[in-house]
């Protein structure tokens, strides 16, 4: 069974194509269109862009044609309150998507653009949406619903949705395999997006990201958590346009904004061991604000059995990871200072015997996608 | 010593007179005068509610005339970075609060025309200024620095404040004398404003009010915590204009926006018990919302030698305690369901033995005001 696995951003097509043959997960290619509608970009649109996917992966002698691949996976940001799994697209299921975009206008109409271009081009797969936001739909309602007039939840469905579902779900899975007694996770997903979750026997109880991508950590570029007030003081004050400051608060704050340097934390790192301090308030305050919300879900969930850093910073910065957990002792959290620096790949990084575990898994959303897809190939 | 605590809000001067004679201090008088400035209330203008007040006390025959008050201390919200403590109201003094002003639009002005009020009536005193905002100003840059471009803090002061910081300040100087072993305490103030303090060795080091008084727990009838993004959302999906969306976030939130029922958690409480169910959801997010900001706190300060309840709903609510501290025993956090239920006045009412203490401390910020003019007075 061959999988193709699609993500697709306003302006990219990343891609990885699966061989799940003889009871094995081999990914057997990678690859991206970049700049699609960029003038001088590689493709026209996601269409243009899809047919460069598929040229590359026969001219690598993968596939000799579009028709060998059994199912497309496709992620999807916004599923809404309706998808709680991933789902084979169907004309109604289609609706459905598209009835999600007014809640993620930036990301739900490329995903969809995507989707268009592959059905086009491999028309007897199945293809089978895997959304972001699926594995928060367990929620409780005094976790995702906000402070607001009830109103404004009931009628609008403004209420927190969470995102970065798949890569906490494969966490999740991870965990249970490696260490089956573990009920409670602290899910620690930091990348230029960031949001930690609390998982209780296998559910997403609580996320820090929320109505949108905007909420909770510092990230990249979004402020994340802020005084609300701080928006009308802006308006007031300096006479900003609300547009302009959505764009501030997404594109032009968090680690870049505090630091002025890059909304990298490998530049950020480097700035501050060179002296920068703004680089270096940067990483206190994301490894602050990390270490509050590792908190607050030790209390939704009364104490972790195991806590798990995933994505780019989460895999790749011993430093971060041992400054969000310095001083948690008393609550049970204690990084090996050697197991965290050697770390690579999957490992624990915990002192032994301690009662808190702690562990490295490198995410792997992609693979979760395919799989997915597989299922429901194989469930009809 | 006679000593005036005023408290003026835009439409209310309360008062509290203390007598600071042969060492003790007692509460002599308390009184208020409502609806200033509203047609057919009680005064005109601060300045004839403050000669109401003194028409009051005079009648009462505490004082024979205003001559006789040797200090008054007034309650003034912003303090913004430049009073750290409570301090003695000169001219240049008074300048500096009016120009943090514009940090609390609503607070600082009424608190100012209650000063002059008082100035002009009791001359001879010695007027003090005790600010809400002043116990936090020991709070670190990561805790008071958001996640927006660098300048909006350096130029604009666009950073978190803190408030109830008297009555925070108030409880750590109570728990140090209960207590003085406890170097780290969690402070909930939950009464129709909410916050929750982080306090190291009698310093304020996080609070979960921030920028203005709408951040942090859910309240009476402001929202607390939000993502941001909702605010634009609102904008663009409804037209609505953020003037409305800012009196909307502050004034129709909270408990009352999703109870439907009351900005009072009493009658929110009983509307739960006859069984309707946003008046229970209502209470279920007012009291995760503090069990999150005290695990995060918990955090913040490696763990919690005691953790108080205070302000009306803190010190009132048996239910609203137990609920926010169920299944936290995990941390440390182990409430006595007797003692809890019993508790009137400051009590003690944890589990003996156990890691954590916990108290009921009513709050006392007029107590504090006086003394700090006491102390102002007798330093010069």
């Amino acid at each position: 069974m061959k999988i193709l696995v699609a993500n697709c951003g306003s302006s990219s097509l990343k891609y990885q194509l699966f061989d799940f043959s003889r009871g094995e997960e081999r990914r057997v290619a990678k690859g991206a269109v970049e700049k699609i509608g960029v003038a001088g970009g590689g493709a026209r649109d996601h269409r243009a862009a899809a047919s460069l996917a598929f040229e590359e992966l026969r001219n690598s002698g993968l596939i000799q044609s579009a028709e060998e691949i059994d199912g497309v996976g496709h992620r999807v940001v916004h599923g809404g309150e309706r998808f709680t799994s991933s789902t084979r697209i169907d004309e109604a299921v289609l609706r459905e998507i598209e009835a999600c975009c007014e809640l993620a206008p930036l990301h739900n109409p490329p995903n969809l653009a995507g989707y268009r271009a592959m059905k086009e081009l491999v028309p007897q797969a199945a293809h089978v949406a895997v959304f972001d936001t699926a594995f928060h739909t367990s929620l409780p309602a005094h976790a995702y619903v906000y402070g607001l007039p009830y109103e404004y939840f009931e009628r609008d469905r403004i209420r927190r949705y969470g995102f970065h579902g798949t890569s906490h779900r494969y966490v999740a899975q991870r965990v249970a395999a490696l260490e089956p007694a573990a009920r409670r996770i602290v899910s620690c997903h930091l990348g230029n997006g960031c949001s930690i979750c609390a998982i209780e026997d296998g559910r997403s109880v609580d996320v820090s990201i929320g109505f949108t991508p905007l909420e909770g950590l510092l990230m990249g570029t979004r402020s994340g958590d802020l005084d609300p007030s701080i928006i009308f003081h802006l308006i007031k004050t300096q006479g900003l346009d609300p547009v302009r400051i959505e764009k501030m608060l997404n594109h032009e704050s968090g680690l870049l904004g505090i630091s002025g340097v890059s909304n990298d934390m490998r530049d950020i790192v480097l700035a501050a061991a060179a002296g920068n301090a703004r680089a270096e308030l940067a990483i206190e305050i994301f490894c602050y604000r990390a270490r509050k919300y590792i908190g607050a879900y030790l209390a939704a969930l009364n104490g972790a059995d195991a806590i798990v850093f995933t994505a780019g910073i989460g895999e790749n910065s011993p430093d971060v990871r041992a400054r969000i957990c310095k001083d948690l002792e008393n609550l049970g959290v204690h990084l090996d200072t050697e197991s965290n620096t050697r770390a690579r790949g999957e490992c624990r990084i915990n002192v032994p015997g301690m009662p808190v575990s702690m562990w490295l898994i490198p995410t792997n959303e992609e693979l979760l996608i395919a799989r997915d897809t597989q299922r429901c190939i194989l469930t009809g």
